[in-house]
């Protein structure tokens, strides 16, 4: 039986303010990042979207970001020192574990947000930063990196267990780094398109590039938007055509552990 | 052997800005109330404190207060519910917490700082939300109270260990609150005033309001202010002052184990 | 021929967020309330709201707040000074009319937003700090005000223009206030109980209150909100009906000045 | 007679916090870049700075920054948008404006602080961003600019009177720019070294490289900064000096206008 996750950024409203269908979107994946008050987020929303993943079997991850909630965490700051970076992901992840406990539900993963996410996958220090941040809070917590970049490489260096993940909508360079959002192609609107290409990438084990290029790798987990129009449905899609494929939906940690 | 405890409120940088003289408060002091990043404090500023406390053999606790930098969470915010209280602490203390666990230095205590400790203090729903959210925390964090107070009597209900602290420089009102500083008298500012009175209630196992009367209690500790002109001078006048009348001083877990 | 403006809150979003349909809001009202960064609002949304807002003929105005994105400028600080509050109302107005002069827009208005409302209309030296900003960026800004309230007569102390405003959707007590939004009654849902209530208080030129008690008052704005449910379709419904009843929709400063 | 201005960044506190010795400063230079709030300072700073700087006869400016309080704007952070950073100058400096009419002071220069001033200097959109937003509000405000920079060039096609400044305490590079703080000899420490360093430059009007290289400009301002140790005596030092070498100082608006 091929088991997949499917996660996504939630949590994601900030005071009054609220981003996406989280509500929708806990009914349809598995796995919940959860923004942590720097990028998004407030501790309200984080007990809230804690609450509502446990009611919906939904796994609850951390999702820390930079502290820049006007660019919502998207903006690359340069000149980040690892010790510092380190530190604010600690003090993310420490805040909703913090509320999870009183939520009764248990953080299992950590997925570094936006330019965070970003650049720590390319840049050594920064991965590591990131993945030292995690082993010491818990080394049993879950570092969700992309294929093939300095994330998961640290994650391995540092003994953490990984979920390797690929994105339903958008398009890969041969390095098996995202396609900019900038050029065409980048980003696929099409939730037939979107599905099979990631039932043909999880059935192949390979990351499939724009140029036609395989990379090939273990896949433990399906990124899906929250935040686009038509996120939803999309998700919605590829959930039916996974299970039509005889691809089971389950939480991260279940797709690892099987 | 009379125990005491002084602690002062420490990591009240925020950037590049600096408050007080925290390298020399941790030599005087026994207890640090470190702020989690909502009135003051950021990740770094408090991993930086974390690490000065415990090569300095300081206590470390967590001082949570409200989201508001610029007013350094002394003013009161009306209308905020109970359960929300609760998660601003449970986020602060679970920030600082996770920062501590790399600073290889523990948590011991929660002190509510400003307008959040003064709102606590006197609203029983308040003061429940944050006996609360520290008993979700670990029931074994010390809760630090005003003797007299709603907090006092959550902790209490909530089975706590408690901690009953006096302020070095301030005047008490008959039903065991501060003076209000734009009083006449409510501030001291002369140290050995201070100690003198320090000494006396700590001997007398009462607090001395500023009409005469005597409201008996026990105390723990003693608050130390770290961010006035001449608090270095008043908190290192005082540890030679209790030294002097045979007043041990020790960290506030020691003196209630004692 | 009887003129009235009506007036809503606009750009109240920030960052990725967005508040209300300032879109269709703009096909309907007559003058916009444009947050200014402080409880919403960045200086993106706001010049984009500009923009709109000339492009639909719509009056410009400025709706200063707390400095609280977190609480959006609903919730009580206490302790104010009235000479603060003039500095963040000078600093907020500033800065929306240095956009404007890109925009190609005036700023004709000064509504307070929020709490900052509600403590000025009953406090008289926060009305006046409120007044003083005004009249120093420029004595032919309108404030915008409640009638029977402290704000209106710091207007008139200091020589504003003003504008007299009722809610079409809350419901009045003896006093001229609003009734708490807690209490049965306060907000009216129904848009055509609304709206004849709204011709009513514009024909009989006074304010109708909750328990049928008359306040004569000059009626020259009707604000509708634009962050509830159903509030476009209101704000449509009512300017129908306004219509309908031969009351004519035009600009605050041109309602003034017939 | 050879006139110059002494400029310095000013404002810097926020809240509780405070930064540099505005006051000794105040009485040492000639024009002050006050802080807006986006990097540093708040409405009461900013107002308390213009008060202070009036009595003194200083001269004021905005100095408009990041919207990074916690990175005081030094923090580089990419992606902006040259029409986004026209808007954070135009709020930024509108919202001084409004201050400056009530303290009764003028603005009357714009000088970018930190990480955006950096990028404007080598960036020619962002660089006619700034200078187009200057324009918009006041096309007789003066614009500071490093010469040889992209600053300095949009300054000049956008028809802005311009202010040339050096850096009393820092290297230059052959091209102009300043050497990185990180290399060794890029900041000079010594007073007299830098008071010589300052006069030759003006005295040759010429930018005097680390290499030896001489970049003849016009030059109206040396700049000194005010948030480092000793910067106080290094300031008092250059004045005394500039004026034993027969340099009279002069706010930057009458040296570019002599």
């Amino acid at each position: 039986m091929t088991l997949i996750d499917m996660n996504c950024d939630m949590g994601e409203g900030f005071g009054v303010y609220t981003l996406g269908d989280d509500a929708e979107m806990l009914r349809t994946v598995t796995s919940a990042n959860i923004a942590c008050g720097f990028h998004a987020g407030d501790p309200l929303v984080m007990h809230r979207t804690l609450t509502d993943a446990k009611a919906n079997g939904v796994q609850a991850g951390a999702h820390p970001g930079f502290l820049d909630l006007w660019g919502f965490g998207r903006r690359p700051i340069q000149g980040e020192r690892p010790a510092d970076i380190e530190k604010i992901v600690l003090y993310q992840v420490g805040a909703l574990m913090a509320l999870a406990s009183d939520a009764g539900h248990a953080i299992r993963h950590v997925k570094t947000h936006g330019a965070l996410g970003n650049i720590a996958a390319e840049d050594r220090d920064l991965a590591e930063a990131v993945a030292r941040a995690i082993r010491t809070i818990d080394r049993n917590l879950i570092f969700v990196v992309m294929p093939g970049q300095e994330t998961e490489r640290a994650g391995e260096r540092f003994g953490l267990p990984l979920v390797r993940e690929i994105y339903a909508d958008r398009a890969y360079a041969d390095n098996g780094n995202l396609v900019s959002r900038r050029l065409a192609g980048a980003v696929i609107h099409d939730a037939e398109v979107a599905s099979e290409r990631v039932i043909r990438m999880v059935e192949d084990r390979a990351i499939t590039c724009l140029s036609g290029t395989r990379l090939p790798t273990r896949i433990d987990s399906v990124c899906v938007h929250g935040d686009t129009p038509g996120a939803v449905a999309m998700a919605q899609r590829l959930r039916e055509r996974l299970a039509a494929a005889g691809i089971t939906l389950a939480p991260m940690s279940q797709v690892i552990a099987a």
